[in-house]
């Protein structure tokens, strides 16, 4: 029944709709697929967070591509950044100068950080997609506290001592929360000039509240929670405009911080631009229900860069259960395809992609957190528990999933998380 | 009986000198200590080249300095590099320009990496005394691995496949023998187009043998063991110079390799030299009995930039053992001597230090060492299991212990190590 021919599978992006599919068309001999990733790794990007304040190794949350696909002989891994695509010669080009034939290519090469069309304010901030970034955050936030626990100018050190993150959706939270824990618990024994209760953590968002996609309790909970940890909470507080260590607000007033973190937007990879159909205003595609891209019938788009509506009319959200989902529906889609392989332009009939809602977490500090999951509503340490358990269920297949948890236990009984280390120390400034 | 104004001790270094002096002089009202050091973090550099070679994360091995004596009430930790000493006039300067006074220092800045006056190969080899170096060289290994993979040209490729590595000590071994495991075994699945066994990694020693310190059925057992793994071991091979990607050799012979690893001198803090006293090839102070500097009763050296013999006749090695005994002993020195307040000249009557040697050992690959302590010497698996209890001691107090014990453990059962990152993805080159 099968073709002779294996089919020319192009997947570019290894997050989770790209190894999904992988993963659901390994050792299938009808495919011959090349996954091609910018990194290395593949990301659990949820907890990315934790690594960015000190709770989490880089490699904790992080595996080699090559490794989890080690078994799959149909499978090549490439490190590469495709920077361009030619959806009618069925190819695309690598940074390095390499082209890359498909027969059917599944771009799924994820969302970068957003900036409103200001992206001049990206020199000026820190953001957390990637490994890299959440090390930098890092880094920055302890070694700017080295040196206010050095120097003496009191504005300066005021300066260094404020972490202003813009943007109070989940990665916004997640980050104050565990900014305030770091700061005001783990570390507040370790300094002998500077007082960090005067550190401030500053959570800004726009509308009227935080964590607008839950409910109205569930964000006035949240903000309850973070000003009990000592984050200072400004809602309605729109930026005009960023400038070097300083935050222009449309009030009229500024934040000065050795420390913006932009965590107010994503944009799908610009890729999707080169696709030649029309994109959202966050740079997503709209496909057709398959997945396919509009008079592309060969080219699938999954993931973050997807803009469509689930069953109920709402966008599915860019989480990683869609981004997954996603992957092993396209995956399902061409083993049913390959079916037909002596006659190529066919295709079976087929439901349209269906977004199953598992629902939405974001965690507050150490160990509360909010749940919404169709229905159910929860809040508080229950909400955290849930949170833990989906967390560590999803890690599965990760290796590192006990020493995480063994972290986090240490973490917790100990108040004393242990990846505090600045790995590059930055240049040494001059002290004021 | 004691002064009202307690003394004034800086510590510059927080290695295993540094740190076991300052534990020891921890919550002693006598003593204001602050203690300076380039980085945040204490490093257990024993285990440096697991980092190096992915098997263990850089926070495993390494924690925050102020993080370890929070409960220190007395001692002010600060993150500066001390880049100038005035031995009469009693201050050190710090990079950031801010001047430290002491009444006694402590110089503990341990050891470089050292080229034996060819400084301009720093340039073109990687080294392995810092976090930052070890996370460097990992990524390079990886990432010419990814780059082999996506090339085509032969002689690139086998330039990227070739790790040299020049020194033939403990380093130069653990890391050859690491190296092999993971390329070897780890890895040997994980790629589709080059055939891993065809890697190179290659052991060049300028003597007749490796591990000199150790016995010669010794080093003849670590090159047969090495030599089973994969490694090249090459003995004799003088180099006489290095240039980008390229060892010579006095014999003429030229090696290329796209990772050349420098592990074949180390050099003491070049700080040493501003002490006004002479210092030997390696930088390093043969200080008096008591550790002072010679005419400078208040200044003490201790760790890797000491040059004394024990009472042996012997080189006290650079080694953590050696470096924390002689924290412990100034500490208690500057202990007795603060019972003399009233006097402050006095110094009690006291044994010089004295090293005990609790033995070498260098570990080889994955499961088998070499151990040499006193008259015992073992090599195998035995030496193996004996350089694990005693790491796994020495890690006591290191909150990561079980985290390490645990990486390991994965490592052994599964074949598999999880740091196989990188987090740093290079600019990506034009592909040949």
């Amino acid at each position: 029944m099968n073709g002779p021919i294996p089919r020319k599978i192009l997947i570019i992006g290894g997050g989770f709709a790209g190894l999904a599919c992988a993963r659901r068309l390994a050792n299938d001999s009808r495919f011959e697929i090349t996954l091609v990733d910018r990194t290395n790794h593949h990301l659990f990007q949820p907890l990315l967070y934790q690594v960015a304040t000190a709770s989490l190794a880089a490699p904790d949350i992080a595996r080699s591509i090559r490794q989890i696909l080690s078994k799959a002989r149909n499978v090549t891994v490439l490190m590469d950044e495709i920077t361009g695509l030619d959806p009618a010669g069925k190819t695309a080009t690598g940074a390095t100068g390499t082209i890359y034939p498909f027969d059917t290519m599944i771009l799924a090469a994820g969302a970068r950080t957003g900036y409103f069309g200001h992206d001049e304010w990206a020199e000026h901030t820190f953001s957390l997609k990637s490994l890299a970034e959440a090390q930098t955050l890092r880094r920055t936030v302890l070694a700017n506290l080295e040196q206010a626990e050095l120097i003496t100018d009191p504005v300066e050190r005021k300066r260094l001592m404020t972490v202003a993150i813009v943007g109070g959706g989940p990665t916004g939270v997640e980050l104050a929360g565990a900014f305030a824990d770091l700061i005001h618990r783990s570390m507040k024994a370790d300094f002998r000039r500077i007082d960090t209760s005067k550190l401030r953590v500053i959570l800004i968002e726009g509308s009227d509240r935080i964590l607008e996609v839950y409910d109205e309790n569930q964000s006035a909970y949240a903000k309850q929670r973070l000003t009990e940890q000592g984050v200072e909470v400004w809602t309605g507080k729109r930026v005009d405009n960023i400038t070097p260590g300083k935050l222009h607000f449309t009030s009229g007033e500024e934040l000065e911080s050795a420390a913006i973190i932009w965590a107010a937007g994503v944009a799908a990879n610009p890729l999707t631009k080169a696709l030649g159909v029309p994109t959202d205003r966050g740079g997503r595609v709209t496909p057709e229900p398959d997945l396919t891209v509009p008079g592309h019938p060969d080219i699938f788009v999954a993931g973050d860069l997807v803009g469509m509506k689930d069953a109920d009319g709402k966008m599915v959200p860019g989480v990683a259960p869609a981004a997954s989902q996603m992957g092993k529906y396209i995956a399902g889609l061409l083993r049913d395809e390959a079916r037909y392989a002596g006659n190529p332009g066919a295709r079976p009939v087929r439901a349209g992609f269906r977004y199953f809602d598992k629902g939405l977490m974001a965690i507050i500090g150490k160990n509360h957190a909010v749940v919404k999951a169709g229905h159910l509503k929860m809040q508080g340490v229950m909400a955290w528990l849930a949170w833990l358990f989906i967390h560590i269920l999803f890690l599965v297949g990760f290796r590192n999933k006990l020493s995480v948890l063994l972290g986090w236990a240490f973490a917790y009984i100990r108040d004393n998380p242990s990846a505090r280390v600045i790995v590059n120390t930055p240049p040494a400034r001059k002290a004021s």
